[in-house]
Order: structure tokens, then C-alpha cells, then sequence
């Protein structure tokens, strides 16, 4: 019998357990043992739950216990889960994590740490098994492009958006149903999709980055004008996680993106997750399904232990050697070129479309296509641009935000294509 | 260093060989071991080839060579194949196969003949990582459906019928195209596709079953006039394997099916595949990619290499255990239920509804909706039905099509919703 504890026993902790059991006749058959939770670690004794394990307030009943074989960390978290799942691996228990923002940040020295077996699949797109599948199942190629929609709040939003409805309205009823925080900047910020992305450009680049160091953009000034832009030019606006290798330097950021509807991640609608990988082998594939929730990522906990429990032991960011060979480097976030889409509301004056376009070609900005629209009290002009790159799109925009003929602050979205 | 033998070396060896030796350094830091091909297995040792291993036309060299380490099996086709594959299995070689047809026969023998590590990943869904994913990354589960499109020609043709192009133009430009053969009949048959789903329906259900066992109906009577009433009422028409476990009865099978187009798989166009999985415990994932060519079954193909280079081991069929717990068994052809759209043609004569609708009636079957179309020389009756019986619907169509207002044999298409 294999023993299991499990430290944070809330949504998921929960479900991982109740499913354990609802499925342990098929689970044992899989994994060739019996799998038990023998012990749960909680900040809260006297808080009422629905199973039934032995349960502590003292983590090192757990990671100590010579008992235990596989612990699950599900505190989330930086630095006390750190502390944890440190102390897990130096006792060599296995560890089993669904913490993104450990991650986020420590993946390399536990990594280093690690002399037991440690598997991470719920940390990425809940349910669906992407961190397999780009570790294990397309271990052949060299990753040219991931791109993933990891953050189900705000795909919900944007799709909700594009029936019309505005941004305040539908974050409010996503809060309300319980897919948004109280405090939503964590998500509609782009912040915990980095996490993921972070993640997921580990495996495919061996590269370390802390989400300090990448581009993070959130949803939160996308409005329904950019929505019929959208429409109109063939485009769905997705807040996307891009991981992308541009000769030996790797393109990490998050933002709003305009891709064309055509392509299949543009289909992926309300709080569902995909996931996009181009390899150089394969292709293009892509992984779909719910991203969070206490039932999809308890499947990717459990899917996890299984592992262990039959014997497998993928190298934990998928290298059993260092790569050293490409010498790969964080692309500077000024340094990354990208085709731009904005929003720009002006007084209708004499003069000012040729002004813009001056101070676009200065920058060395081309023109892709254009947009005006009138509105009640003022004109809103709608460009996108041909590639150039971070700086000089930054650039031009300070300059045309101090025209005078210019009222609002300037949006933009990226477009990829 | 591991020491590779391949045995079949078309379009697909030949990918595998180029691969591992573009990119070798990454693969070996992902495998831990420098991964080389050391001999190759062909009928004609004159054909000019762009690869440079030694070649011999007696696998034997091959299977029983001590220096060889892992045996990788691309001729296709059952008997010859399986000789080769069983002869490595019993000189203690690890197994890699793309071969569908040798496990769609003969999967559950191999299981028990092999002691060292088997894996088939290329077999399903080309460049798609879905063994892995339904034997490892959904471990967790009970499956509770399996809904595939496994065939890139059936869907290339339905995807180019829906531009109102007829089924005899695009399978010509198919096959000038090279995605069907100059004999279609075992991809429009639905035949590829049956031995594609039977190696998904023993991981998920661990149920033997042979081609011969289950339901398969090809793409070849599918017209316009199907594709519009499908455009009409919010579908799409994809060929879709099936695996569905319905209380303790195991349903497979083949055929053109109407799904909502709001489904995420109605989305999947031309030569791509999908494969969209529901478990009890995740909910529903799919899983999107390019499922046949030399590149992407390579892809696939070396991912098994560095699964066994790495030492991953996960039992074949995804059971470490016989799961004997659950006593399924697969549904007989005639007792599986679904719903169905007919067509109908007839002459125009007074009583022709009332006589077919009798004839439903007294059969069990129930008209979900109904629309006319009129011809030039005679009507088309399009009825939808709700759930009835195979045997039901087979039996009703029979006695329909004794009516002498009846002009032609009626075509059918299951609806999955």
C-alpha cells in the first residue's frame, strides 16, 4: 500500500481524497497498489469537512512521517509551501504539487533538491494533462511556440464581452459565480497566467525566468470597441500566455492578443483552457479542457501519485541532462516585436490622422490597416500596425499621448497571426 | 548509449531516422542518453533512400542482435508484423510501433508476451499524444466517453463537402493530394478509424474487441443534402469513433455523426484529428493535432524511444492489475441506442407521410423533427428521430423501404448529443 499525505486539505485537497476513494478499485488497477490518505495537514482543526482522515495543524507530521510516501502539497503560495515541499524532499518523500506560484519561483531549486520522483501536473491548466504532454509526449521536438488561454476568468470575460456586454458587468458576475476573487487583479492582471507560462516554458526551454522578468499585460482595458474591431477584421481577442523562440532568444508574455478566428485556440469559449504547442516535428497540437476546479485539478493530483506509484519518473522540467548547448536567453521585453493594434480617440480636428501617421513613421511603424469611428462627443481612431517592436510601439505611443487633439490614454492590443 | 533498430524504414522510418539525428543533442539531454540508429530492416535493398544506416532484409538481425536495444516496429499490416514484434518481445527488446492494424488484432497477446517496455503512441491520432494522455494523464478516471475524429481523409472530405462540393470531387482531389489511397475503402470505410478507437477502448475500458465485433459505417453515402439539413438545424456531419460506456456495457463504434456545432470537436477541420475524452473525474479534455505523416508520426515515435530511454515504464494498456472488478462487456451492434436523422426519398403521393410515420410509430420510434425538401422528380422526406434501438431503426428502415412510394435505399446518420 502506498501512503499519501496531504497538506492544504480544501477544494482540492477534498476532492483528491473523496476521489481517491470513489475510484480506488480502477486507480489500484492502474497504479498495480492500493493508494491511501493517511494523513491531512490543515491550519484549522475545528473547521467542519466533509472526509474522513486523520488530520494535524503540524506539517512535519507529514513530511517526517517515515511512514508517508508521496506528499501532496496544496497550500498554494510561495514561501511557506517553499519550506514545505523542501523539507518533503530532504525526508525523500515524493512530492506531488498543484502550486503555481512555488513554481513560479523555486522550480529550479527544487529541481536541484528533488532526488525523489516530483510531479506538478495540476500546477498548469487544471485537468488537462499539458505538462505530460509536453514533457513526455512530444519530448522529440524542439518547441517553436506555445500558446496557451491558462486563465479561465478571463476567457470567460472575453467571451461574455463579445455578446455585447461590458467589462465591469461581466467581471461582476464572474465574481458572483465564484470564477473571479473578490480582488480580481490576480487573474484579469495576467499575473497568474505568467505563473503558468513560466511553467510551461521550463520544460520547453530549460530556461529560468521569474514572472518579475516577463511581459505581463491584463484584460482589464479591452472594451467593446476593440470587440467589433475584432469582428470586423476577422480577429478573437484572447488573453494568451506566449512562449515563442526567436533564433536563441525566448519571447515570454502575457497579454490581450488579437488572433485570427480561424485558428483552433480562437474556438476555446467561456472558462475553458487550451493550450497550443508548435514543435518542430509534430507541428502544431493542442490540449483543451478546464482549468480549475476542484474535480479537474484532483485529476491531475491523482494522475500524478499514479505515476509514482507505477514507477515512472519523467526528469521533473523534462531534462535528465542540462541543455546547455542552445544558450538561450531571456529576450529583453523592449526587444520583443509584435504586430500592435490601437485605440485612440481624438478631437475631430483638421490635421490629426496625418499627425499620428507622422509620428508612427518616425518611429519606424508602418500601417497596416485603419479605422475611424465616429462617437457622440469625439472620433476614435482604430490602426493596426505591421511589426515593430516594443519600444518603438511605446515610444510612438508617449509622443502621440501628448498631442493635444488626443483625450484619453491610448490602448492597444497586440496581434498575432 | 542506446542502440536502436528499425524495421520498415518508408516514410515514417525515414522521418524517425532524420529526427533523432537533427535533434539529437536536445533528445539526449531530455533522455539522458545519446539515442542512435544502428541498422534497418527493408524488403528491397536497392531502393535509393536519403538515410545512411546499415540495411539488412532479415529482421532477425534486428530482433536478435544483443546489441540492440530497442526494436522499432513501421512495417504496418498483422501477421508479419506481429511475428517481428513477438520475436523482439521474446529477445528482451523494448517495443516501439506505429502499427494500429498489428494492436487493433493482436494488442491484448502482446500484453501478456511482454516483459520489457511496449509503447505505441504513434499508432493513434499520429503526432497526437493521446495514449499518453488517456493512459497517464487521465489515470484518474473512469471514462465515461471516448468520441474521436481518427480519420484526417474522412474529415478533409466532409470539411470540403460543407463548401458544397460533392463527395466524388473532393475524394479525387483527395487521393491526388495523397491524403486517400487509390483504394479509399479502408479510410471512407470508417475501418482506419475502428482500429484506431479499439487501442483507445483498452486503455480506457481494458475490453478486447476486434474489428469484426463492432459497429463500423463509412462516409461514402453522405450527400449535400445531408450536409444542409446538418447547416439547417445547428450541426456538423464528422466521421467520430465512438467508445461510450453505457451502465456496465461497453459501446463501440464507427460512423458519420451529427454533433452540435457548438461542440468543441465540431471545430476540427480538414486533415486534422481530435480526440475529446469525458471522465468522471475531469470532465471532458480533447486533444488536437495533425494525426498522420512522416513528421508527425516520428514525433511521436521518438517520444516512446525517450519514455524507455528514460526508463518510464507504464503498463501497456494502461493496467498494472486485470481490472476484473468491473465486468464489462461491449454492447451488442443491435441493442445500442442513439438518435437518428433519415432520408427519405419518395413520390410525391397523397398518405406518404402518414404511411412513414406509421411505420416509426409502430416501431418505437419517435419524431424529434421533420422537413420537406422537394426535387425535381421527387420529394425528400428529412426526419430526425429521438433515442430508439439499432435493431429498432434498422428494422423500421426496412419496412419503409418495401413501400413502392419509396425511390431509393434510405440514408442515415446517427445524432450524439
Amino acid at each position: 500500500m502506498v501512503k499519501i499525505g496531504i497538506i492544504g486539505v480544501g477544494t482540492v485537497g477534498e476532492a483528491v481524497i473523496k476521489n481517491l476513494e470513489k475510484n480506488k478499485e480502477i486507480i489500484k488497477a492502474r497504479a498495480g497498489k492500493e493508494i491511501k490518505v493517511v494523513k491531512g495537514v490543515v491550519k484549522n482543526l475545528n473547521k467542519k469537512r466533509d472526509i474522513n482522515i486523520p488530520l494535524t495543524t503540524n506539517y512535519k507530521e507529514v513530511t517526517q512521517d517515515p511512514e508517508i510516501d508521496i506528499v501532496v502539497e496544496l497550500i498554494g503560495g510561495v514561501d511557506k509551501a517553499y519550506e514545505i515541499v523542501k523539507d518533503a524532499l530532504l525526508n525523500n518523500k515524493a512530492v506531488v504539487t498543484a502550486n503555481k506560484a512555488l513554481l513560479a519561483y523555486h522550480r529550479f531549486e527544487l529541481q536541484k533538491i528533488a532526488k525523489t520522483p516530483f510531479e506538478y501536473e495540476a500546477s498548469v491548466a487544471g485537468g488537462i494533462p499539458i505538462i505530460k504532454a509536453l514533457r513526455d509526449g512530444l519530448s522529440a521536438n524542439h518547441i517553436l511556440e506555445i500558446k496557451g488561454i491558462i486563465n479561465g476568468t478571463c476567457n470567460y470575460i472575453l467571451t461574455e464581452m463579445k455578446k455585447g456586454r461590458n467589462y465591469q458587468e461581466v467581471l461582476k458576475e464572474a465574481q458572483e459565480k465564484g470564477y473571479a476573487e473578490a480582488n480580481p487583479t490576480f487573474d484579469v492582471g495576467g499575473f497568474d497566467a505568467a505563473h503558468k507560462l513560466l511553467i510551461l516554458a521550463s520544460i520547453a526551454y530549460n530556461i529560468d525566468a521569474k514572472p518579475e522578468d516577463i511581459l505581463i499585460e491584463g484584460i482589464e482595458n479591452i472594451n467593446l470597441t476593440d470587440i467589433e474591431f475584432a469582428k470586423e477584421f476577422g480577429y478573437e481577442i484572447k488573453l494568451l500566455g506566449i512562449a515563442k523562440k526567436v533564433k536563441n532568444q525566448i519571447e515570454l508574455r502575457v497579454h490581450p492578443t488579437l488572433i485570427k478566428k480561424e485558428e483552433m485556440i480562437s474556438k476555446v469559449e467561456g472558462v475553458m483552457n487550451a493550450i497550443s504547442v508548435k514543435g518542430d516535428v509534430v507541428g502544431e497540437t493542442m490540449y483543451y479542457g478546464p482549468g480549475a476546479g476542484g474535480n479537474p485539478t484532483a485529476s491531475a493530483v491523482i494522475s500524478d501519485i499514479i505515476e509514482i506509484v507505477r514507477g515512472n519518473n519523467s526528469p521533473m522540467l523534462g531534462y535528465k541532462i542540462p541543455l546547455e548547448i542552445e544558450n538561450l536567453s531571456l529576450k529583453p521585453i523592449e526587444e520583443i516585436e509584435s504586430k500592435y493594434y490601437l485605440r485612440i480617440a481624438v478631437n475631430d480636428k483638421i490635421g490629426v490622422l496625418e499627425k499620428i501617421a507622422h509620428i508612427l513613421a518616425s518611429n519606424n511603424i508602418s500601417i497596416a490597416s485603419f479605422l475611424q469611428k465616429p462617437k457622440e462627443k469625439y472620433v476614435k481612431l482604430l490602426f493596426s500596425t505591421h511589426k515593430c517592436k516594443e519600444k518603438e510601439i511605446k515610444k510612438a505611443i508617449k509622443e502621440i499621448e501628448k498631442q493635444e487633439f488626443v483625450i484619453k490614454p491610448i490602448n492597444y492590443i497586440r496581434i498575432e497571426e
